[in-house]
């Protein structure tokens, strides 16, 4: 089969001829119709101080896709061949003390796909059955793929009411709009966005924003204090990763407000000033990763099928999966929302 | 001033014409622009065995309002002469137990406006300044007023979360229409909802039904069943105080689930199986008076001037206040939703 | 080995003689040191209705137990033949809703060992490596055992915050003692225990109550409140599955108090009312089955391996395996709290 | 009247004769009995930065004290002459957004006892009724004055369970001690307890602490991990307000974990790894400021009044109020937990 595969510990990637992976008698093999880009990716494509250091060539890569399966171990009950699946991409163990309590996307030991194991930028890939998530096929394959981040984004959101709040979400990259269409859905009273792209602001807007600020902005402070009666916001959704975005975001936090954490910034922030921005102000803050397993995958499944958050304009373009040097450099250059790669033909883009 | 009033301890009311009320230090006077009429003023209008154990006549009543602040008492330093104001009808002594800890939404020693003080179904009307919710001017004021049972709408809908949940409510009189319009308005994903009077089926499917059953068909469990993957609902909102939708709907609450309890049963229920209800199932019931003051009505006022909610749809006519008993006639006859009463002439209505 | 059996569908049990259980690739084969006796054990000894429409005759039954394991399947890699442990009685399918999203203790397609599966009353068991619970050896067998009911008052008790609380205990059997324990030790401020048994009233004085009261005294409620400021209790604990009981305490619990229910009802309750224990008073009910998996179980582990619950004076007797009917009869009069049987001698005993 | 007040803007303070408190309709004078010595007034008394941007002399200062009621105002309908209070000593608006919600202890118009308003090191006071806390007589005065400081332990030790959870408290000043106090009375399993004073370790132990740890040894962390299973610890109470303490209790918590700030950083922390000790972890933390009102209050009278926190072991030494200046270089030196002052005299100490 064709995979996109990272050969070497440097820049770039290729398209490889491997064996179809086999399977274990709990695994299930899926052939895959769609795989979306995450920022994941481009940081293992660029081989960047983090993909350095956890990634091991030779490898296939890519951890959000949707295929049908096509095989299945013996032990697998609980599915069919042709099932059409999502995956959840984080690998548990089952026993550590978190996986034990019911935390196990926190998981002290867990494996990702196209990460610690390999990916689905190919044919065919293999999942634990436990990891396959059945699908409705009213979703197109790159949809159901994006159920995966979609599904940080959920879990983000829904670790603190947002109905009827006023809500910031700093950062308006896939997930941040993600995030702002599922504060809209759920009937969030005031959503004001920021990031420093224009067109990222204008998607905020297409995605149920009602306010956008210029990150960089003088003013970014006094004007969503304007807007929540001086009294800031109640809930911040972080989703930047960049420090002068999250002081603001904390700047900007009601006292006795909830942040709600997913960005990732690369290195210490220097200077935060935990006493003011959470202490003094008694506000509760969430760190998130991964997806509740499997409660926020029901959750994004409902809001999916339902037409609730519609995540098609999310996905900017469709590709074969042998275009991903075009996909790569178009999601690298911040023009792309998302790209899909289609290892088997278009079927199903739009 | 006229009045609609409770003269003697029997059915019916009266308009009397009575001095305008005096205001104590901490108390304001509203001109009334509208006030509606809730099923508590149905049960004083005919004379129940409640009624008849809780009202002092004479006396007028009404609860629900809005209107304009004409005066204010001299320890009154955060309104205005002028300004235009809803009501809490609950009047709470701020030193019982649960006032102490912020629970004064089920304050020991409550009065109530319209029950146990003087009512609102009146060309004026005195309350604390504590009760008085500024609202927004482009509200109209039978909107504003029917913000006082919103509000229980409200505190019953987020007492567990909706968003991308299966919910049934019970009932679908003005509370259940609204409760059905906020679970809509917050991102459920299901919402079906039981009455066994068709036009409120149909009311229901207009404020956000996803799904309406007779509650007297003999499959209604069968059909929820099949509605949430044989799981049942996630969550009930019990609007109908039904001895048997009440049953039904604890029938249909999936183990895990959450029920929320606002109808009013009229007697005790006579074989309540607790055990298999709740025990095993690992239910939570969770039960529900007035509104939290003032957290509640921040998220009404929310929903309301956000639009997120349309209040409209609920006033069924608009009349003089000269004209209560066609008013109270016609919502005894279970024809109407809510009725509006304008003591000042109809101006606001539409 | 030997095991005590229902061979018929009839009051009373046998010892029989049975081949050594044969295991599966995930379950462990555990010698039984000490399994202690339950009420369930009571109902299919004496053959009630409950038993007679779940049990399968010819069966070993009893569910608590601690032992040894002397062999495992091979795909048992958590474990190691050697290890001491308990066990959750709980055999859970992995794939309902329920399990998927974490509530595996209400698991649609549950087996119950000794009730669904062959029990614990015999020298050796098979059970899955998933329910299968390290234990320190410091814990004596028939302790270890009982970590399994004591589990039941553990998930219970922490439903809701007892520190710094006035907590209601209705019934005194072994599991209501153990809740007191709870209480006690994790710093309720007072612990009011109601029974109809003088014996089972000391017994709750020496678990930690702060006071005890007869339930069929006239004057509870009243000693209720002037033991809570005329207040009532903030938190109601339900053991006994006596509808009068359960009435009593309802009638306790103050206005915005939290209410948990383990005990069960035989038969539904007649004239509940609802509306006036719960729906007024703003009341959040929750209902209880079995542990969660496995967070209870780690709250249970550090509760009596530090020593903060001492469950010895639990067990009022012990008795070698052969002498069960005994300790059945012994139950059954209710002069024992609970009664360890020991299949391989009485080591570990006190 | 005889009170320590700051008379000019430089280090010190002095005893100086000042009028009776005169009090308005709702405020009560309180005849002070004891007065305790916070580390907010050990800034007051230096002259650091903080007070010189605060405070306005000339003032008596001092917020935590216990005495009796000996006028009211006429407004006052809920206390009486003659009754024992200590004192809330947040001044809070009643209409400010927070304090609308319930959320009145981070009220966004709050004037602090002894800071904003005149303080309590002092023959009298007056307080607002609403502030004043009815307390048992069988509190001595410094013990009841000390309910204040305590409250800040309880609001933070209640803001996540803690029974039967490992618990690290990070800083054994006084309220660091008191927070392991009530770890302890609430039953948590492991309580670790750091601080850089041999003194204050010791002083951890007698206070209910199972492990204590130099927080300046170079296997802090390893040391946790294995009091902890190699889990970290589930709860994180950080009490000290020093960043490499608080560096160093966010490394030592579990993934999952949830941390408990209350300690005050005097400055930006240079370089906080924001990403990698909450994001990834999925940890949750909580900002604590002031008493829940008057929640916090209740919890805080039953831990003390039935002996389940004793006090009493963190006043060090009692003085005559002439005596401040020995109590406060006490106090200054480190050597002290905690001094009370008598303003008539030494009734009550111990």
């Amino acid at each position: 089969m064709r995979a996109i595969c990272k050969m070497r510990p440097e820049t770039g990637a290729s398209l490889e001829t491997l064996p179809i992976p086999s399977i274990g008698p709990r695994e299930v093999l899926v052939r895959v119709r769609a795989a979306t880009i995450c920022g994941t990716d481009l940081h293992i494509y660029r081989w960047d101080e983090w993909a350095a250091s956890r990634i091991k060539p030779p490898m296939p890569f890519g951890h959000e896709m949707a295929g049908d399966i096509v095989a299945m171990g013996e032990d697998v009950t609980t599915l069919q061949v042709g099932d059409y699946v999502g995956a959840e991409s984080h690998f548990v163990c089952g026993h550590c003390y978190q996986c034990r309590i019911g935390e196990s996307h926190i998981c002290q030991n867990v494996k990702i796909l196209g990460v610690d194991r390999p990916g689905c930028f190919a044919e065919y890939v293999s999942i634990d059955a436990y990891n396959a998530w059945p699908t409705s096929r009213d979703l197109p394959p790159a949809v159901a793929a994006a159920q995966e981040p979609f599904g940080n984004a959920v879990h983000t959101a829904f670790s603190t009411p947002l109905a009827a709040r006023t809500v910031l979400v700093t950062g308006c990259g896939p997930i941040g709009l993600m995030a702002i269409a599922i504060a809209s859905a759920t009937g969030a009273a005031t959503i004001i966005a920021t990031d420093t792209a224009p067109h990222r602001r204008e998607a905020a807007m297409a995605f149920g924003a009602t306010e956008v600020l210029d990150a960089l902005a003088p003013d970014v402070i006094d004007r969503i204090m304007a807007s929540t009666g001086s009294v800031g916001v109640d809930v911040l959704l972080e989703m930047s990763g960049n420090p002068a975005a999250l002081k603001q975001g904390f700047a900007a936090l009601r006292f006795g407000g909830s942040a709600v954490l997913l960005g990732i910034c690369s290195r210490p922030i220097a200077e935060f000033d935990l006493t003011n921005t959470v202490v003094f102000k008694g506000a509760n803050v969430q760190g998130i990763s991964g997806r509740k397993m499997f409660d926020t995958w029901y959750q994004t499944k409902r809001l999916v099928e339902t037409g609730r958050v519609d995540l098609r304009p999310l996905i900017t373009r469709h590709f074969p999966l042998e275009e991903f040097e075009t996909a790569f450099e178009l999601m690298l250059s911040g023009d792309a929302l998302k790209c899909a790669l289609y290892p088997h033909g278009l079927d199903g883009a739009w």
